[in-house]
C-alpha cells in the first residue's frame, strides 16, 4: 500500500504559506514504512480537486488529505471528495456537539456557519479533532473488479491540529498499513566538498538497502543512510555497519549525527574537557560568539569574547603591534594568530580564536580577495592558523556564515 | 499561460526539509500575474519524473522544475526530462567553465563527477548559477499539431542557487507570459503584537483591492498590500493611496518596508548622522553585533563590541561595579545601563548599548523569569533602560532573536 498526500488550499499556490503539513506527514508515513511517492498542493476548486484526486486514487492506495475543512465557502474538500463518489453528506451528531462545545468553552455561541464542519460522507468515519472544530474522516473503498482497496484519510490544513489528529487517531488506524519501518542517520561533515564526499562513497551509494545519499547544506555536508526493516533493532543493525564502512574512509571530516550542529559538538567537547574560550572576531562579526552561546550552558566555557572591527580596537584591546597590521595586513596570519593570543590572555581563558578576513562585498584586492579569511588557534602551548578561501561571490553574510563553520570545525579539531 | 511547479527530490518525501521552493516560486508567479495550479513533490525516481512531467504538460504551459541537478548518480533530473521528449544532451561549454571557475576561486581542481552539471538537452538555453555548480536550462517546446507552445525551466534544489537565478535569468524571461500585474509592498513593524495591529487596520483588510493582510515573523509583524493593476504605475498608485492609510493610523511601530531589516535601516541611520555604536552583550551573546555588520560598510560604525558573558568580565573589560552585580542582580535595569556607559567610554563610541537577560531554558526565577531582558541606551547627553519580557517558553534562540530585535528598534528610535 503506497500513500501520496494532497494539499488544498489557494493559499499554498499563492505561496502565502510554506507547506510544512506534506513534510510533516511525509516524515511520519516514513517512519510507519508507509511508502509516500507524490505529494500535490492545489487551489479550493472543485475541479482541480477532483483532477487530483483521480490521479491519486490511480496510482496510489493511501490518500492523506489536507486542508479545505473550514467553515467558510471557499472550504470545499468534504464536498469535493463526497461528489467525487456521487456519496450523500451526512450529519455527524458527535461532531456537532464537539463543535458546539468547543464554542461553550469560550463563552461563546456556535456561529450558525460551523454546522456545516459536522457533515462528513456517508459510508465515513470521523477522525476527532481535540483542538479545533474541523474533524477529519477516513472513507475506504473496496473495489471488488481489480479486488483492490483504497483509503482516502482527511485533515483540517491548521499545522496543530492535524498533528492532534495525527496522533490520537490516524498513526493508529495506519499502522495496520505498515510493512516494517524506515529508519534514517545523518552524518554530518564540514570542510568537504559535497562532490568529493560522494567520490569516497560512490559503491555505497549503490546499494538499496540501506540506501547512501549526500546533501549539501551551507558550509556542511550530510550523508544519509536509510534502511528499510522489520522493526528499529534490525534498521539500526544495517544502518551500523553502513555507517562503519562509511566512517573508515571519511573519518577526518566527520562532526556529528541528524540534528547536531556544529556548535553543539565544540561545546560538548569544551566541557568534557574542562576548557574555556576567547573568540576575538573581526570578519564574523560576533557570529561564531552568538552561536557558541546558542546552546544552553555556555557560560561554562564563554566568558569574555571581542568583535574588534576597527584597527584601533584590534591594538588597544588585544594588544596587537600596530606594525604587525601595518607590515601584514589586518588580513593576515600574523594579525589572525595574534587576536588568538591577545583574546586568550586578556581574558584568562585557555584557548584563544582570532578571526581576520573580507566579508565582502567589497574591500577585496586580486592579492587578497573576497572571501579570503584566517583563522588563528592557541593555547598554553600550541598555535596554528588557518588560510580559508570563501567563493567570493557569495553573499556577504554567508561567507560571515562559512567562515563561522570553518571556525568551529578548526576549533573542534584543536580540542579533540 | 498558465503554470505549474515540480519539485524533484527524495529528502521532500522522506519528509526531511520542507519545501520552501514551492512557495517561493508560486510568490513569484502571483506577481507576475501568472497563474500557478498545481504544486507537485517526487523523488529521484525516472518513471514517477515521466509521470508527472506528463501530466505537467497535459494541463499547464509553464512547467518549472527544481531539484536533482547536483553532480551525483542520484541526481537525474536532467536526463529524465531529455529522455522524455528522445533529446540527447549536449555539453554546454560556458557552464562547464564556470563549474571550473567556481573551484579554482577555492583553489580546487574541478571533481570528474561535477561535468555532468554542465550538460544540457539539446534545444534548451541555459540559466546561469551565479553562486553555484548547478546552471538550469529553459526548453521551449511548439506543439505544431495543437498549435500550442510548452516551457519547462529548470532550477536547483539548493534555495539561495534558485533565487539568484530566478532574479539574474528566469524572473525577465518570464515577463513576456504576464497579463498583468500583481504588486505587493509589505510594510514593517516592530514592538507591536499582530493582533493589535490588525485591530488598527481591520476596514482596509476587507478591501479587495488592494488587499492588506498581516503577517506574523519573528519579532515583527508585516501587512502586505497587494495590488492588481495593468501595469506597474497604476499598481503602484493603488499601494500608495492605502499605504498612507495605514501609515497615518501605525506610523510609530513602522521601520521599514519589503526586505528592510532593522540592522539595515539602524546602520544608514548611523551613517546619516555620523555616529558610531558600542555593544555589550550578555544573553544575546553576539547576535546584536553580528547582526550590524551583516550589513555591508558597517566598519563605518562598528568599532569594538564586547561578549561579556560572565560576571568577571562585565567587572573588568566594562568597569561595572561589582557591587551593582551583588545588590541588583547580573540581570537588572542597573546593569543594563552600566554596561551601555562601560561599552561607550571604553570603546571611544557616540552610542553604547547594554543587554542582559536570560535566555533559557534554565537560569530563570520567579521574580525574574526566562526571558526577561534590560536593554540599556546612552550618548554624551542621555540615557534610558528598556525592560522587555520575551515569552519564556520559546527556545533560547528564538528568545535571543527576539532580545535583538528590540535592541536594534530600542537603537533605532534613540537615534531618529
Amino acid at each position: 500500500m503506497n500513500a501520496e498526500i494532497l494539499c488544498i488550499g489557494s493559499e499554498l499556490l499563492l505561496g502565502e504559506i510554506v507547506n510544512t503539513n506534506a513534510s510533516f506527514i511525509s516524515k511520519k508515513l516514513m517512519e510507519l514504512g508507509i511508502n509516500c511517492f507524490y505529494q500535490t498542493a492545489v487551489g479550493d476548486n472543485p475541479e482541480r480537486i477532483h483532477n487530483v484526486l483521480e490521479a491519486a486514487l490511480n496510482r496510489s492506495d493511501i490518500i492523506l488529505v489536507t486542508g479545505g475543512l473550514g467553515p467558510t465557502d471557499d472550504d470545499i474538500t468534504v464536498k469535493s471528495i463526497a461528489d467525487y463518489f456521487n456519496e450523500e453528506l451526512v450529519l455527524d451528531k458527535d461532531s456537532l456537539n464537539n463543535i458546539k462545545n468547543f464554542f461553550s468553552a469560550i463563552n461563546k455561541e456556535m456561529p450558525p456557519i460551523n454546522e456545516k464542519q459536522a457533515y462528513r460522507p456517508k459510508g465515513s468515519v470521523v477522525i476527532p479533532n481535540p483542538i479545533g472544530t474541523a474533524p477529519g474522516f477516513i472513507r475506504e473503498i473496496d473495489d471488488k473488479e481489480s479486488k483492490t482497496k483504497k483509503v482516502i484519510l482527511t485533515f483540517p490544513g491548521v499545522p496543530k491540529e492535524l498533528y492532534a489528529m495525527w496522533e490520537e487517531t490516524a498513526e493508529k488506524y495506519l499502522k495496520k498499513y505498515s510493512t516494517g519501518i524506515i529508519l534514517t542517520r545523518s552524518i554530518k561533515y564540514a570542510d568537504i566538498p559535497e562532490a568529493v564526499l560522494a567520490e569516497k562513497v560512490k559503491d555505497l551509494m549503490k546499494k538499496q538497502n540501506p540506501t547512501v545519499a549526500p546533501l549539501a547544506g551551507t558550509g556542511e555536508v550530510r550523508l544519509r543512510i536509510a534502511a528499510k526493516a522489520k522493526n528499529i533493532t534490525e534498521a539500526n543493525k544495517l544502518i551500523d555497519k553502513t555507517e562503519k564502512e562509511i566512517l573508515s574512509r571519511t573519518k577526518e571530516y566527520f562532526y556529528g549525527y541528524d540534528n547536531e550542529t556544529l556548535e553543539q559538538i565544540v561545546g560538548e567537547l569544551l566541557i568534557e574537557k574542562d576548557l574555556t574560550v576567547a573568540i576575538a572576531e573581526s570578519c564574523t562579526g560576533g557570529l561564531v560568539s552568538s552561536r557558541l552561546t546558542d546552546i544552553s550552558g555556555s557560560s561554562a566555557y564563554i566568558k569574555m569574547n571581542y568583535v574588534t572591527y576597527a584597527n584601533e580596537a584590534k591594538i588597544k584591546f588585544l594588544g596587537i603591534n600596530e606594525n604587525i597590521i601595518k607590515n601584514y595586513g589586518v588580513v593576515s596570519e600574523r594579525t589572525a594568530i595574534n587576536m588568538a593570543i591577545g583574546a586568550r590572555s586578556f581574558s584568562s581563558c585557555d584557548i584563544g580564536i582570532g578571526i581576520t578576513g573580507i566579508a565582502g562585498p567589497t574591500g577585496g584586492t586580486e592579492e587578497k580577495p573576497v572571501g579570503l579569511v584566517y583563522i588563528g588557534l592557541c593555547d598554553k602551548y600550541r598555535m596554528e592558523v588557518h588560510e580559508v578561501r570563501i567563493p567570493g561571490h557569495l553573499p556577504r553574510t554567508a561567507i560571515k556564515y562559512r567562515a563561522s563553520q570553518y571556525a568551529l570545525n578548526y576549533l573542534r579539531l584543536f580540542i579533540c
